[in-house]
């Protein structure tokens, strides 16, 4: 059973986001999901699609991305029809991509067809325990709940939101025997609240994962955000018809700007409706190079880490560090401990590893020179 | 009369050793006197040849160099004549280099004319003070002795030779007043001995500096170096003929690898015949990154010293740093104190500075490695 395909069910990637504490390698026109970041040989949305196309089946699986980037998309993944990839004129957050998504599945299958949303550029680890968790959030959204995913809290992160959870679904969702009830959804903490969510035992991480009926998406929308609900109904029903890009370039750039956490689930899980089901597989967003540290084997006893071709790499007395090595030059470090060194063939970041992530200053400090060609 | 030429003066510009304290900028291929380490405009080599020629004159300056670097020098000093330019198969140490421009020039102009060598990686500041010095040094020469330029010791460094000075000539020769007798030559100390050395007020560095009579230095290398004595007297008789490359070819290579330190400069010091003038200029010989620092001023309030162009840096939270920006790509420094960043087009080299003169260490570990292709 563990391997059929889920029928009802339609996987949404929204491949948004740039990825700024990853610069060098992350850039505007080649954000962090289009690159290969564990040297795995697959980018982070051809992992996240073949994830999630074993779950719900090719065909079943939409990308939702900015149109710089639909070509690349197309090119890592071919296997998605052009109809499948929503090509958005400028960002408009998650609620949109997510709504506008869902009701183009919605009229082309249904409104009671399931619809989840996992973002383009996570890392996860595990497909059993991942295909588990997902397979309990759709029996959930099937009895109409919205579902996300909790991540177990490893470490008092203060780089992500947290999810309080509560009672049991228990013998309501007899398909979802792990779920239980979200009390609410808690912005990033400050590291003594972190801890303290830690030490209670009822937070959980905030992947950004939802699961639900298109139908029960839809109609939420109308509720909290009908003028967006409007917006989205319009183009959805041109979507299919040679009317798509006139009805999007139209509409698209008026829509609110705004998270799917704020516009759904935050008011949704005060009304009892939104569910949450554990995780039990591995997850990391790859947030900054620290992260990514964390992401990689180590090749030597100093516990250096390197993405990139080892025999670019030659080191003295050097221990701790974040390698990218993408230029093909030789990197020498010498008594260099803890540091990050991403070389690239038109930038050079440097940075103690503590400080990863002020590197979206850095970014924003070059982007204030005018210096868009290195964005 | 300052500013005329020394007539029976010629200068001899020995131009080998690569500087791999100084890589990946200084390479196999392009030793650190053919680059222009001061972004001044004019290489090492440069300089130091217009820095002598000003004193001795056009077609009294000779250069001994690698045959590898030959066509460089001749392109950075198209004045040369190429009987002028010693070309060395392999290298064969100072001894030889000085000792056979020297028998050539005393065969051309005869064995009165005064030779002097000065290195062609040194950085010299103050080109009054150093004519001042080198006409002193002449006149010493002409008294029959080998004579030396001491510099002062501005710090307790254990990256030089030191000259310990003895009795002032004083009126055995009138036109070098400053002129005194060289009582020892002593190696590179360990840090308690330099100390020591800087308080008795008697010591300046060695910096390889030699000026005396051509006859002078061709008996005195007859006398402690008989065979290399004939060696040299070979080839330079053949030197301005057609026979040159012949016997440079089958001399040469058999010759002793000794400096002119050990061969001459010092027995000859313990016979009472080594004199010292002081130098009264600035002098470094850019031995490593650190030293390198030292001579270019700072662009920032950071005291971050850069070589290369500025639009090519940027930084945050970083300070005393030794960036040498050379491959035209953006070099980002988060956070990064006191640490030398050398960025080539197939090299990067990251140290803390206070360990530039580990460099070496890499450049050997980088040769055992066999990359011999970024050496």
């Amino acid at each position: 059973m563990c391997g059929d395909k889920i029928d009802d069910f339609y996987a949404i990637i929204p491949a948004g986001g740039v990825g700024s504490r990853l610069w060098p390698i992350s850039r505007k026109d080649r954000p962090k999901f289009l690159y290969d970041f564990l040297g795995a040989g697959s980018t982070l949305i051809q992992s996240t699609y073949l994830r999630l196309s074993a779950l719900a089946g090719e065909g079943h699986v939409v990308v939702s991305t900015g149109e710089r980037h639909v070509d690349a998309v197309r090119e890592q993944i071919p296997a998605l029809d052009d109809a499948d990839i929503f090509a958005e004129p400028v960002g408009r957050d998650s609620t949109a991509a997510i709504a506008l998504a869902s009701a183009v599945l919605a009229r082309r299958h249904g409104e009671d067809v399931v619809v989840g949303s996992f973002a383009a550029d996570h890392v996860i680890r595990g497909q059993k325990a991942f295909a588990k968790s997902v397979r309990q959030a759709v029996a959930a959204a099937r009895a109409g709940y919205v579902c996300t995913i909790g991540i177990a809290a490893s470490r008092p992160s203060t780089a992500f939101g947290y999810i309080r959870q509560g009672e049991p679904l228990g013998a309501e969702v007899p398909d979802a025997p792990d779920a239980c009830k979200v009390r609410k959804f808690v912005e990033k903490p400050d590291a003594a609240t972190a801890q303290a969510y830690l030490i209670t035992g009822e937070y959980r991480w905030n992947a950004g994962m939802f699961v639900m009926r298109a139908g029960t998406l839809l109609a939420r929308l109308r509720e909290y955000k009908p003028q967006m609900a409007e917006q989205i109904a319009r183009i959805a029903d041109a979507w299919d018809t040679d009317r798509r890009a006139a009805v999007m370039g139209e509409v698209w750039p008026a829509i609110e700007k705004i998270a799917f956490d704020y516009s759904i689930a935050e008011p949704l899980a005060a009304e009892g409706g939104v569910a949450m089901v554990p995780g039990g597989f591995g997850w990391d967003d790859v947030g900054d190079f620290n992260s990514l540290a964390a992401l990689l084997p180590s090749r030597n006893e100093q516990n250096i880490k390197l993405l990139g071709d080892s025999s670019n790499l030659v080191q003295m007395d050097s221990a701790g560090d974040v390698v990218v090595a993408e230029a093909g030059r030789t990197i020498a470090l010498l008594g260099v401990n803890d540091m990050v060194v991403v070389d690239t063939p038109d930038a050079l970041l440097v940075a103690p590893r503590a400080r990863s992530q002020e590197v979206k200053d850095m970014v924003n400090k070059i982007a204030d020179m005018g210096r868009d060609d290195i964005l």
